[in-house]
């Protein structure tokens, strides 16, 4: 039975902490996204129903959230659950005006219309990263690791070192060569990408349908048991028990090559020791086009935090010119539950402390109201106590416990004299001061603990 | 005919600019926010459906966009129309946990499921701020007016001054003495809000089918038609001429009393000149249970920009304690309208310029890709050209148009002596540094102009 007064199952209430975390997450993706040039844009929360089957077929409406407008325009709308469609479209749309490479990045929310569980919720909040434009191959390798290395140094910027997270990578090409060394022809090539997407989720009688359904030979079926097993394809035993007579020096050699560019350019970038080659990622590779690759947790069995790759074809889709794309997304609910693992949260959930604290001591409210509104139109963050108390300790315990760097103390004594108290509440050291030159005065003492820029 | 890469009527794309702007309004909202000691919430962008019908009754479902979960908890979901009722069931929740008051602010996406137009979308972003606890009368007076004043500083802060906007104000027991004036029963006031609100929407005819249906008086007809006419409660002819002997006096003293307590409190906050009232705010009265406001353009009839009030019964109705509480929200779509026309929308769309440019003129990339990360792991946003030019003129163009500060030129020369030239593109003066000491020398170049602290 549903409970009207809880948020729905999959979402999220965002109390002051949650919300602070939240913001720790997307300010940090923002930050690092500028910094490295891509500018933010976003959509719509829904778009029409169809423009999601136009990625991902018709079997996506059932994971979606859809509804009916109302009035004349009677249309399916769907909640999105990812934005690369909107990206795609609104690419599509100015192609020609806008300046390339486009690189754009966008922090939306997004929707699944599933059971939620840990790590997948009904509603989270998605970090996209896209480059467009750069039609050469030295383009398209420059592009994808530099959409790789944002992400990685991202993390590196939440705290978490390469002895946390690793780039692993594959490329559709590498993976044509595998299935070339495996002996399937290359019209098999759709189905091999479409069974080894899915092998690993396939139970041993799915297997069997699979193969039977498909009419895949004995020797290909030996070649993708050996995979489901966890047979290592960079190993010349995997090739030798199959009888392959591929050339497979050609294929290691062809991902040594590439583990070393990927390797070199990392380390310029400051991030060495990241990237590993992973035969075992897909990523669906009928969307994408070229370069795959994840983000996991080595602690956490491998699980992604973040994942993307190249995908050449899709702005077409979407009505546009051919343009070479290449991007990435990362999720924010596994991205806290690993830095929770990892005790990387940000001390005070995030929260910056207040500069100032005002104590009035006083009678009367209008010097305590005037001094706020001056110190918080300077950009200070200001508090003050809502209690009636006029005891000062009092007053300066519920000021430390909001963390606060000064203390404001108006009390009759200074008042009289047209003056008031200035305290630092981390060296306790207090002066007088005159009224009138409370805010000079607060700056001072801030720039002084090096809170503030003189 | 829907165009399927074409938003949905009443969405936006947010292409770079129109996300600049939207970060624009968002970040002003928050910082001034957290200046005044509000912190940051949300909650789910979708409640169950009946939550809505708790504040707003059965007729609220036709102006939601709803839906039905899948899996077994076949439920009817809305997308939010607006936070509060979200606000109200976090605050029921954890009432007795929630340090008073509760002071909270949240920036929601909102939707409204009706035919688009200018100044209301489907989808749009609404500022909330609430204030919670404070059962005192001093306290409710002192709670209305720091949020109302958080709401003109905030458009302060976007520029806009007390000739541009304008509070205007009224109370629910000022409206009860306006009823007594006019001669209404007690029991007939319930009535009297609701006619009120809708007065300036009717048409005469509908004003005499309520009149009819209600068995309204000819004395408290002609009160509403003189209302309905844009007759001012406020002037003795108002009275006169319905032959009322009630205490205008002290309806008229009440108000005059008020004004004078909320423009001394607003001008010790520096935010002098900007309340006034106005019999003819009424905002839904059912809902609100004392003050009421609303922030209006001044030049452009009266538009609203923001409205609030009280709402002492809310928390109950949502399952928590008796709880005090008074807010307002304020949407992005007429504040961006109004910033556009009053010329307030931030230079270069509020875009930050770049601080560095990197320029390579070498034949190899390796020195940029080194320099470009060293100066981002540094904290600052480093740019360089994707063309294949190696022409210094033409890249130093290009970091011109990007509004970068400083150049950093990467060329044979310098680059034999394991050196580079720094270029301030504001000065326009250069000098060579080595390459060892580029993060630095950056640094103290950014400094020299100011752009960040020492």
């Amino acid at each position: 039975m549903q409970n009207l007064f809880q948020p729905p199952p999959g979402t999220r209430d965002f109390y002051p902490d949650a919300m602070a975390l939240r913001r720790h997450i997307e300010d940090t993706w923002r930050r690092v996204s500028l910094r490295h040039g891509f500018v933010e844009v976003d959509g719509p929360t829904f778009e029409y129903l169809d423009l999601y089957k136009v990625k991902s077929g018709d079997e996506i409406v059932s994971q979606l959230f859809h509804f009916e407008s109302r009035g004349e325009d009677r249309t399916q709308f769907a909640l999105r659950p990812e934005f690369t469609p909107t990206l795609a479209r609104m690419v599509a749309a100015k192609a020609n005006a806008l300046p390339r490479p486009i690189k754009w990045f966008s922090i939306p929310r997004c929707y699944r219309a599933e059971r939620p569980q840990k790590g997948r919720l009904r509603e989270f909040i998605q970090w996209n990263v896209d480059m467009l434009g750069g039609e050469t191959p030295e383009a398209r390798r420059q592009f994808d690791l530099e959409t790789a290395a944002l992400c990685i140094d991202t993390l590196r910027e939440f705290g978490l070192a390469s002895s946390d997270v690793k780039l692993v990578w594959n490329d559709r090409a590498l993976v044509e060569q595998l299935f070339a060394l495996a002996g399937l022809p290359p019209e098999r090539y759709p189905f091999g990408f479409y069974l080894l997407d899915r092998l690993a989720k396939l139970a041993p009688e799915q297997r069997r349908k699979q193969y039977a359904d498909n009419a895949v030979t004995a020797g290909e079926q030996a070649f993708f048991e050996q995979l489901a097993a966890g047979g290592d394809p960079l190993s010349e035993a995997f090739w030798e028990s199959l009888g392959s007579n591929g050339d497979f020096a050609a294929y290691r050699d062809a991902i040594s090559g590439m583990q070393a560019h990927i390797e070199k350019t990392l380390a310029l970038m400051g991030l060495p020791g990241y990237a590993t080659y992973d035969p075992s990622i897909v990523r669906g590779l009928a969307y994408y086009t070229g370069f795959v690759w994840e983000v996991v947790d080595v602690s956490g069995g491998n699980r992604a935090v973040a994942g993307g790759g190249r995908y050449d074809k899709l702005i077409e889709m979407f009505g546009g010119p051919a343009l070479a794309a290449t991007g990435f997304g990362m999720g924010d609910v596994v991205l806290a539950l690993l830095l929770a693992e990892k005790g990387k949260l940000p001390a005070n959930a995030g929260v910056s402390p207040p500069d100032l604290f005002v104590i009035n001591a006083l009678e009367q409210t209008d010097d305590a109201v005037r001094q706020l509104a001056i110190l918080r139109a300077a950009g200070l963050t200001a508090l003050a106590s809502y209690k009636a108390t006029k005891n000062i300790g009092k007053l300066l315990e519920e000021a430390g416990k909001a963390h606060a760097r000064v203390a404001l103390i108006l009390a009759p004594a200074e008042a009289a004299e047209g003056k008031a108290k200035l305290k630092n509440l981390r060296t306790r050291e207090e002066r007088t001061i005159p009224l009138a030159a409370v805010l000079a005065e607060t700056l001072a003492e801030l720039r002084g603990a090096g809170d503030i820029a003189p």
